[in-house]
C-alpha cells in the first residue's frame, strides 16, 4: 500500500451512539478502521502520520443542512460567499454544507440549480451539497424535481411566507409534497403564515411601528405554530414526509411532538440563535436590534426551553444555522425606520458546533446527542449518511480534534465570517476545535487554516435514510 | 501477541447506530477492531481464524433483560435452570442475560442474591447479571440497596401486583425510589393494580369463571395503565427515574409516552408475547390457554399496534422476553378450573431475536432498530454498555453472524428450552442464528452448541447510562 | 286586560335547564307567565283560551341558526323561497331562522342584505334574521361591518372553501376578525381548505373519478381539521370570538375540543346530515347519492360517535341544519359527470327538530340538551336570547306543543319543503310537532298549517350572549 | 287558597339559565309561579305580602353540598354545630347543606347516620341532607348501602388519604363503586395518595420540618393528581361515575378534564379557600399559618387560574366549602410544633355565595355561572333538584334576594359563624345577602335574623340526576 495513512491516537471516539477509547486509521479519505487504543491492532499502524489526540475528541466533522452562501434578498446579498462561508465553516469544525440553490419565480430549476454550481464550484473549502429552493411549482416543474432527485438534489424547500417572492399557495405545496412521495424527496418547509404575518406588518408599520422588535412581535409564535400544523396535515394527505426548518416557537415543537407521538414521518430543526438568544436581542436600543433579524423570529426566552427539551426527547432532530450573515453597516441598515427593509438572516455557520458542545457543558444535551443533531443526523436526513455524519470504516474522513478544556471569547474581532459583528459577541464558551481533517486532509491544524478553495467538492446526495 | 484472534470477515455489521461493509478484529475477548472490507487495514489482519460472514449479518449478542430461570412461583419453579435457559440463550443469539433474584418477605437482600449466584455460578453458557425483586422494603433493606448498587447489582424490582407476595405499597414504592435516586439505583416496576386486581379475581372464581382467558379479563387494561400512572407520578415525586416492565396494555403505553414528552426519565420494556400474541390465544380451548397465562396479560390484538409504534418513537425502549416457562403438563394444570393457580409465564429467551427480526422482515422495525432494543438499548439501560450491546473496539467480542435469509418454523420438538411446549409453535420465520461468540469463544458454530457450562460469567453491571 | 290571553296547560315545560309540570300563559304575543300546574296561581288564568298538552312537551320554538333559502349556486338557486321554507320550519317546529344574505365579489354588503331582505320580507311563515357572507374583505366592508352589527346583523360568515367565490385567504380572514373583536361580531367560518381541495378535484376528475362519492374523497377531513385549527390561530392572534360551522370530521371536533380546553371562545356547530347520514349514502348507485353532496361532506359513519360525544361534552353547541335544498331532477343532475358541478346542499329545516327528538329516544342526547342545542344555545349565539330559544317570562310566546310518543316515517311524499326528495326517507322516527305557536299565533294547528305568509318578522339580532 | 302567599316583586331573576325581569309568586312554601314584571299575570297577584326586591338579584338559595358540622377529628370537634352552622349557612344566603355523617370503623353505616340525625334534628336554621362516609367497606355494609340509597342517602365518600382512620385500599374503594353502579349512587372521592403522603410527613418531622407550610409541603401536588387518576380509572372498571371533592392542584384538573374530554361521568368541586387562598397563608407567621391548613391543602396561587379555568369550562362543576371549623384558639393549636396534628378545616359556609359573586365582579364568572356552581349543580348533582337549586315554579321557595351593590369586609368579628377566625379577614367584598326565605319562610330579613332552629328539614334526596 503506497497511499498515505494517518492514524489518530489516543483521543475519545464519540459519534451519535458511542464513545470509546480508540485510535482511528484514515486511508485514502476514509476512515479505514476504528481500533481499541490497547489493542495490538492498533499498535501494528506504524506507517502512518500521527495526529495525537490525548484528551480530545475525536468526532466526526460537522453537517450543516442549511446555509445561504451568497442569498440575495431584499435588493442585496448575503455576505459570506461560499469560499469565505466555507472556509469559516472548517475552523467551526463543520466540514459539509447543504446550501440553497434558489429558482426563480417564471425560471426552472435548472437554471437555478445551475447558478449555485457557477457560485460555488472551485471555491469551497469543505464539501457541500444542495437543497433546491422551489418558488414557483408547475407543471414542468414538478418534472424536473424527479431529475434532480436523481442527480442528488433530494431536498425540496418550499415557504409559506413571503407572499411575493418564495410563498407558494397550500395547492402548489400539496402537489409538491405528492411528487415527493413518489420520488423519495424530502419537502422542507418554512412554516410561517406569511399571507396574515403580512398583514400585520402592515398594521405595524401604519402605526409607527418601525424599530426591529416588531419584526419578533408581527411574526407571532401562533403564526408559526399554525403554518407548522398545516405543513403537516397536508404532508398527510400527500403521503409525504416533512422537514420543518428553523423551528422556533413552543407551540410549534408541541404540534412536531404531536405528530411524533403519531409517529408521522415529520421532522423539525432549530437553529442557535434560537437556543441561546431571545426577543431581549430584537429589543436592543441603536437599531443593534437589527443584528438579530431573522425569520421565523427570536422568541421570548421561555421558549428556548422547550427548544431544549425537544431536542432532548428527539421531536427536534437537526440543529442547522440558517447562516445567512448581513453586514450590520450597509446591508442591515436599508431597514431603519422600516424593520420589513432589514435583510433576514444571522452569521452562525462557525459557531455550531461550539455552542452546541457548550450545552453539554451546560447539562442541556449528552456528548453523543451532541454528535447526532449536528453530525449524524443530518447526515442520514440528507442521504449523506453514512459516508458523512459518523466516523465508522468507510465514511469519509472528515474528522475533528475537539478541545473541550479549551476556553475561548466569541468575537467578530476573531472570527472568519465575512460579516462586520457576531450574533455571539463577547460570550464565553469552553470547547475549542482544535484540528479538522476533510476526507483525509487536514484543513485547520492546530488552529491555522491550512485547506484551500476548491479542495471542497459537491457532494451528490441520496435520499433521506432518517428513518432507515 | 501471542493469544489467538479471530477475524470475521464480509459480513454486514448492524449496530443500533450503523449498517457498515467491514471486518470485525476478536483479540483477548475483546473487539479490538473494526475496518472497512476493503481496506488494507483489514487486509493486514492475515495471522486470524477467519469466520466468513458473506451474506450475513454481523450483529452485537443480544442482551436480554428480563428473565426468571429457576424463579419460584406459586409452589412450583420455572422450568429452566440457569445451565439450560443460558443454553437456549445462546442459541438464540442472546449472550447476557440478567436474571431477577428475589427478597423474601422477612429476609435481606443479600440472602436472596446469595442464593440466587449459587443457583448462576458455574452452570451458565453466556454472561448473566443479577436485578433484585425487592419484596420487604425496610430501613435496613434500604441501607443494603446501597451495598448492592456499589457491588454491581444497580436496579431493583418492586411489585405493585402480587398483594401478599411481592406486593409494596405506595410508600414503600416511594421510600425506594427515593433511596435510588439517591444512590444512581434504577427501580423497575411491575405496574398492576393487583389490589383491585385481586378483587376481580375472587368476583370472577365466585361467579364460576375459571378458564384461563379470564386471566386476562381481570386484569385490566386501565389497571395497568393506572398503575404506570402511578409510579411515574412517585418517581417524580421522589426524583428517581423508572423503569416499567412488560408493558402490554396501549393504554400503559399512553402514561409512558406522556411521560417522554414531558422528557421525564421513565423508560418501558415490552416483550415479544405481547407483540405476536393476543387473548384469542388465552381463549385457546381444553385449557391450551394456560400456555399463555403471565402477568401483565396478553391483550386484544388491537394493542399491538401502538406497542410496535411506541417501539419506533421510541416511547418503549427495550423489548426483553420476561422468560419464565412452566411445562404445561403438571405445571400449568395447576391452574386446571383455577385460572389464578396457573404460574404465570412464558417461555421465550430463546425466539427473541428471531421473532424482532421477522419484525424488521415485517417493516415493523428498522434492522437498526432492532439491535437497538435487543441488544444496545437494554446493555445502557442496566450499565453494561459498551461492553455489552454493541461491537466497538474494547467492548467484548459477544457476536452474532445471523443468516437473514435462513427459514425456520418455531416448535418445541426443535427448540432447546426446558419446557413442553412453544408459545409460538409453528409459526414460520425468516432469519436464523447462525454462529454464536461469547467473549470470542465460539459457543454457537453453524448451529451446533459448542459452548459449555460455565464459560458465561456474573458481569457486576454500572450505573444506568442510558441518559448519559 | 283586553288582548286575548291563551294558557298551555297540563305538559311537561321542557327548556334548556329546567323539567317542570306547569302552565304556560301568553300575553300579547310573549310569555307572560310559567306557573306550576297545580298551583292557584295556574288556576285564576281562566279567561284564556286553552292549549291542552296533557302529557305532551311544551318546549320553546326551534331556532336554525343557519340556512340558505334561494342561494345561487353554481348556477341554480336553492329550491326553497323563503315564503316555502319557513312554512316548512314551521312544520318541523323552527320558528326563527337566520338566513345568509350574500355579498357578491366587488359589491356591498349593504346591496346584498338589501337584496336578502326583498326576497323576505313579507313572505315569511315565521320570524328571521340574517347574517352576511363576507365575499370580499376591503376596507370599505370593514366599515359596513360596523354598521350592520348596529342595525342587528351580528355575525359574519367567511369562506376558507371555494376560491374564486366566496374564499378569503388569511389575511383578509384576519382583517375581518380584528374588525369583529372591535365591535362584537361573531365570525362565523367554513373551515376547509379550499385550495387544497381544488386541486384534489381537478386530480380527481382527470383520474376519471366523476362520481359523487369522490366528493367526500376529495374533501379529505384533514382538510377540514387544518383548517379549523387554522381559524382558531387566527382568531385567537386577532382576539376575536370564532363560530365553526357544519363540523362534520372527527379530527376537527378535536380541535375545537383543544380550543374549548383552553377557554377559548370558540364555538361548532354540526348539522343533522353529519349525525344520521355517512359516505355510505354519498356512494348511493345511479347517481343518487348526488342528494347527499354537501359541504363540509359526509364522512364515514365512525365519525358520528365523536359528533354525538362532542354534543354531549359541549365541545359542540349547536345543531343547525344548513339547509340549502337543490331538487335531484334538474338540479343535482347538473353534476353528471362532474361531481364538482353538483350544487352543494341538502334540505333539512324541517326535520331537525324530529331528528334531535330521535337522538333523545336513542339515549344521545337528554331531552334538555336537544332543547339546548336547537333552541337557546343558537339563540344566546346569536343574540336572539331570551326573546328566543327559552320558555322564560317575557320571552317570544314562540312555543312548541310536541307529542314525544307519535310515529311518523319521514317521505318527500309528505314533507313540505319545496323539493322532490328527502335525505331521510323511509326513517321511522318517534315524536312529532303537534302545534306552533309563534309570537303567541297559532301557525301550526294539530298539524296543520295555519300561519302566513307575512306573519314572520325580521328580528334584529343583539351581539353574542353565548358567554354572559 | 287559605295559606299566605308572598310576591317577590322588581328584581332580576337570576338563574343557572336565565335572567329576567320577573315577579316570583311564593304559595305553600313553594315557587307557584314566575311573570314578568309588566305582564297582567304578575299584576293580578294582589293578594299576597310584598318583597320588594326593586335593583336587586333574587336567587336561588345555596346549596353546600360539602360541610362537616361538629365532625371529630384529631382529637377534637369542629366547632359549629348543626344549629350554629346552618344559621350561619343561612346569613350566608346558603338555604340547603349536605353533611358528612360518619361511619366509624367496626361499625354499620346505620350507626353513623342515626348518631349525625341526632345531632341535627331539631336544630337546623335550613334543610339539610346527608352523605355518608364510609371507613370500613365490608359485604354488610356493601348491602347497607342499598338500604341508605332507598332512604334518601345516595352519595358515599370514600378517602384514598387518612390510613388507619379513613382510608380505604382500591380494592374496597372498587367493590363501592361497583355497588353504587349498582344501586345508583354516587362516589364522592377524597383524592389524595394518603400512603405515600403519611411517609413524606414522617420525613418531614424528622427533619426538623414541624411548621404549617409542611403541610402544604408534603401533601404533593402530584399525588392529589395520581389519586385523581387512580379513582377514575377505577370508576370506569367499575362503570360507576365519580365526584372528586375539594380538587386544588392544577395537576388534578387536567385529570378531570381529560376525563370529560372522553365523555366520562366524572365529576369536580373545589372550593372558595383554593379560589382565594394559597401557600402564600400557609406561610403566615406565628403559627397563624395553622387556619389554614385543610387537605387537600392550599396550593401556590399559580394554581388557581386553571381552577377558575375549569368552572368556566365545566371541567369543574360545583363549588362547595368543605366547611370544617376549628377555633385557633385551643383547636388549631394542637398542632404547634408538629403540622400533622393541626386539625384540617377552615370555615367557610357563611362566605361562600358573597366570595363567588365577587367572582363574578371580578370577571372569572357569569352571573348565571355563578348560580349554577352554587345552587343549581350540586342540586342535580346530589338528587336536590329541581325542589333545591333553582327558582322554577314547583320548587322550594329557597329564594335569596341579593344586593350587588353592597360593600362588605369579611370579619370574624363580624361573622356568624362559631369560630375565631375567619380565613378572609379584612377582604373587601362587593354584593352582600339582604333577605332569604327558606320554603317560604324569611329566615333572614334585611340582615336580620328571624329563623329558628329546627325550621330546617332533612331532606332525603333522590339519585343524582346532574346527567339527566
Amino acid at each position: 500500500m503506497s497511499s498515505p495513512r494517518t492514524v489518530i491516537r489516543g483521543g475519545l471516539v464519540v459519534t451519535a451512539s458511542d464513545e470509546v477509547h480508540a485510535d482511528v486509521l484514515v486511508e485514502e479519505g476514509r476512515i479505514a478502521a476504528v481500533a481499541a487504543s490497547d489493542s495490538s491492532a492498533a499498535r501494528s499502524w506504524t506507517d502512518a502520520e500521527v495526529i495525537d489526540a490525548t484528551g480530545k475528541y475525536v468526532i466526526p466533522g460537522g453537517v450543516d443542512a442549511h446555509t445561504h452562501m451568497e442569498l440575495p434578498f431584499g435588493g442585496t446579498f448575503a455576505s459570506d460567499t461560499f469560499e469565505t462561508g466555507t472556509r469559516a465553516a472548517a475552523w467551526g469544525g463543520t466540514t459539509t454544507i447543504v446550501d440553497f440553490a434558489v429558482q426563480s419565480v417564471g425560471q426552472s430549476l435548472r437554471a437555478g440549480l445551475d447558478a449555485w454550481h457557477a457560485k460555488a464550484d472551485g471555491r469551497c473549502a469543505v464539501d457541500y451539497g444542495f437543497h433546491m429552493i422551489v418558488s414557483d411549482v408547475t407543471d414542468p416543474v414538478l418534472k424536473e424535481m424527479d431529475i434532480l432527485v436523481e442527480e442528488g438534489v433530494t431536498s425540496f424547500k418550499l415557504f409559506m411566507a413571503y407572499p411575493g417572492v418564495f410563498y407558494s399557495d397550500d395547492g402548489r405545496i400539496l402537489r409538491a409534497m405528492q411528487r415527493a412521495s413518489g420520488n423519495g424527496g424530502l419537502i422542507m418547509m418554512h412554516a410561517e403564515n406569511g399571507i396574515a404575518i403580512d398583514v400585520l406588518v402592515q398594521q405595524a408599520l401604519a402605526a409607527g411601528k418601525t424599530d426591529p422588535r416588531y419584526h419578533g412581535e408581527v411574526r407571532h409564535a401562533l403564526l408559526e405554530a399554525e403554518a407548522t400544523h398545516r405543513a403537516i396535515q397536508l404532508a398527510r394527505v400527500a403521503g409525504a414526509p416533512l422537514y420543518v426548518v428553523h423551528v422556533s416557537a413552543e407551540q410549534a415543537v408541541a404540534e412536531l411532538a404531536a405528530a411524533r407521538d403519531m409517529d408521522l414521518p415529520v421532522f423539525g430543526e432549530t437553529c442557535p440563535q434560537y437556543l441561546f438568544l431571545s426577543t431581549d436581542n430584537l429589543a436592543e436600543p441603536d437599531f443593534e436590534g437589527a443584528k438579530y433579524v431573522c425569520s421565523t423570529p427570536l422568541r421570548p426566552s421561555e421558549h428556548q426551553a422547550a427548544l431544549w427539551r425537544a431536542l432532548r426527547t428527539n421531536d427536534l432532530q437537526v440543529v442547522s444555522t440558517d447562516h445567512c450573515p448581513f453586514c450590520f453597516a450597509g446591508q442591515k441598515e436599508l431597514g431603519r425606520g422600516d424593520f420589513s427593509k432589514i435583510p433576514n438572516g444571522l452569521p452562525g455557520v462557525e459557531n455550531r458546533m461550539d455552542l452546541l458542545h457548550q450545552a453539554v457543558v451546560d447539562g442541556h444535551l449528552t456528548r453523543r446527542r451532541w454528535i447526532e443533531i449536528a453530525c449524524a443526523a443530518p447526515a442520514r436526513m440528507f442521504g449523506l449518511y453514512p459516508r458523512k455524519g459518523t466516523l465508522a470504516p468507510g465514511a469519509d474522513a472528515d474528522v475533528v480534534i475537539y478541545d473541550p478544556h479549551a476556553e475561548q471569547v466569541v468575537s467578530a474581532r476573531t472570527h472568519h465570517m465575512n460579516v462586520d459583528y457576531s450574533a455571539y459577541e463577547g460570550r464565553r464558551l469552553t470547547g475549542r476545535v482544535e484540528t479538522v481533517l476533510s476526507r483525509g486532509v487536514t484543513v485547520v491544524d492546530r488552529g491555522e487554516y491550512t485547506g484551500r478553495a476548491g479542495h471542497g467538492h459537491y457532494v451528490p446526495r441520496g435520499l433521506s435514510s432518517y428513518l432507515a
